[in-house]
């Protein structure tokens, strides 16, 4: 044992007292807001197997998620880097409804590594998904949703970038020397990195022209609604664009469209989302606060395929670029078993205050609390005196 | 990949929406609870290095905890199997504060192993502390607030089982061959089994008669507060033991005693607990729900000794020995976006109401909702008409 137990790893964290009430009270406010729309809670368990835990998405998460050996089985268990899958799980095989589900979630999750610099590698994941309705209202609420939620948290000035990713797969997947190296497009589309992608393309065998230039094209179509326009002008005339540029256009219309965008070259989660998928920021936040999108037939590993559209985001990271949490107001009370005292804290406390009681011949240490008065026994009463 | 990637381990499971609110409703209600008297809430993270995690308790804690590689460090975390240590980490290293400090805690802890045939293996553990004051004071605010958390969540009859791990303790300390197999002893006082304690007892050496009768004694020292009548009596007038007892006999005196007993043979956590520690009960549970107690200096590992006395208990196992969880009640409302529809609905869900659009072509399925009325639009309005 090292004298320097007390240092935790790298990339994970503490929270204290004024930090952590905060992020309770976004947990809350969000579930209520969920809760009000009819999302029924759910609470999948922190570990179980692989086999259940991945099936669902690609190498990324194979990648991020922590693996244990279960002391029971012998099997391979992993201590879930993502809670979707798990959800899509309970759709799909515990619930076993044939209606619409809406369902929603509040759990830490861990990253074996954490995904940038700054990141952590405990979040505490919340979300909402609608199963069983592919109509573009399930898309709506769950955009809807996530704006609120934001509001909600008090976060400023919300951009919502959104996209669909068969724009560029309908482009990757109609030359097969493309498709053959579509990971390695992906990747480069999302880093908008234009001269590594146009080498690649020189390097690909039979790829017609418009392709090449629709796919150059694809990391500067990014901005305002109207780069909608532009792709309809500017890319190949194939049927699965058309329709994913229509189902964008379906609701940028039914959106309050003053922080709306499209951002077709932000292909992440490409093997995963099939249809419109979205991403928010705000200033303050150096990465997407929440994403989203639509995951259709994801369910299929569970033995169900359904529509699915949901969202996440990490009320850590949220609360983390909110000005400092603030300390609450509290009562000074001393200690005693006297009748009238002991009723007297009772009822404030009953009241909603904070009485924080003095031990005999003690200090008392708070940072979450500001004493703003004292409970106090004057003329045969206890009675409440502010404190300057 | 096998067709049944939809199983759960064994001792784990989803939670699903009635219960899940629930365990939500309740875990909202203990933290403000432990807030109105003061306790200020910490988040340690889910895993950290074993050196860390192991620190402040012995060899059961090692066995219950999962082990993983830090991807980072190549060093051995841990996932918790209890936060009890890490916040005592919290306060030693991190707050540093000289005064009282009370923090509470909840959070999910994973045993590697369930701790009986009926035991899950995920607990949702939330718990409260208080350091920095060595008086009755504290261990008597923490046990009215545990029996308070208890009245909270709905748990009839409980019944609280006061020990001090001193009476077994300086009784077992007194004779080195008892000392040497201390384990073995606490192991069978436990169990309530004489026989074998009996056959232990003969086998060692230089053992005073008064001793080993006080041990065969001890299991025997449960029931109601007149067990410290006949302990006193019984047991062999050794300092520590009479200070034990009249500690118990202190806290007695100041609880209603209604639901108040003594178990001098529970000496679970006895390499742990320094002081007064106890343990709650209630029909519909099959083992303690709550467990807590003091345990002075166990900070000094983090570099730091406090005095330090707590509970905690675990939400999930509450809840489970509750009457089912049951559904609550929902307004139906269609989808649309018109104006008035839209407003109708906000105003509504701002009021609390939960409130669940039906999409277009879809069927609805709720579990934790029970539709009692519908937005229906009558004569130019909307208004709600209650569903028979």
């Amino acid at each position: 044992m090292t004298t320097s137990n007390w240092l935790l790893p790298e990339h994970l964290s503490d929270i204290l007292p004024a930090e952590a009430r905060r992020i309770e009270e976004l947990r809350r406010k969000l579930l209520d807001l969920y809760r009000t729309f009819g999302f029924e809670m759910v609470a999948p368990p922190l570990i179980e197997y692989t086999d259940s835990l991945l099936a669902a998405k690609g190498l990324d998460l194979q990648l991020r998620t922590c693996k244990l050996v279960d002391q029971l089985s012998g099997r391979t268990m992993g201590l879930r880097a993502d809670m979707t899958p798990q959800v899509t799980r309970i759709d799909a095989h515990l619930l076993n409804r044939e209606g619409v589900t809406r369902l929603c979630y509040c759990g830490s999750v861990i990253h074996a590594r954490p995904s940038g610099l700054l990141s952590d590698r405990e979040l505490l994941q919340i979300g909402a998904e609608i199963y069983g309705h592919a109509g573009f209202e399930a898309d709506l609420q769950i955009i809807q949703l996530a704006l609120d939620s934001l509001e909600m948290a008090g976060v400023q000035k919300p951009r919502i970038d959104l996209n669909h990713p068969n724009v560029s797969r309908v482009l990757v997947d109609s030359v097969p020397s493309l498709s053959e190296r579509a990971g390695e497009i992906f990747s480069l589309l999302n880093d908008k990195d234009v001269p590594s992608l146009k080498e690649l393309l020189e390097g690909c065998q039979d790829v017609p022209q418009d392709i090449a230039n629709a796919l150059i094209l694809l990391p500067s179509l990014y901005g305002s609604v109207n780069v909608l326009d532009e792709a309809q002008e500017s890319l190949p005339d194939l049927p699965g664009i058309s329709q994913a540029l229509q189902s964008l256009r379906e609701l940028v219309g039914a959106l309050d469209n003053a922080c709306v965008g499209i951002d077709l070259a932000d292909v992440r989660g490409y093997d995963y989302h099939s249809g419109v998928s979205f991403a928010i920021f705000a200033p303050g936040w150096h990465d997407a606060i929440v994403r989203g999108g639509r995951y259709d037939n994801v369910g299929k590993v569970f033995g169900r395929a359904r529509p699915a559209t949901g969202f996440s985001l990490d009320l850590r990271k949220v609360s983390a670029g909110l000005s400092p949490a603030q300390p609450s107001r509290a009562i000074k009370a001393p200690w005693g078993l006297d009748v009238d005292l002991v009723e007297r804290i009772r009822e404030l406390r009953n009241q909603g205050h904070v009485v924080v009681q003095i031990f005999p011949n003690s200090t008392q240490s708070v940072d979450e609390f500001i004493f703003e008065s004292e409970l106090v026994y004057s003329e045969g009463d206890w009675i409440l005196e502010s404190i300057q």
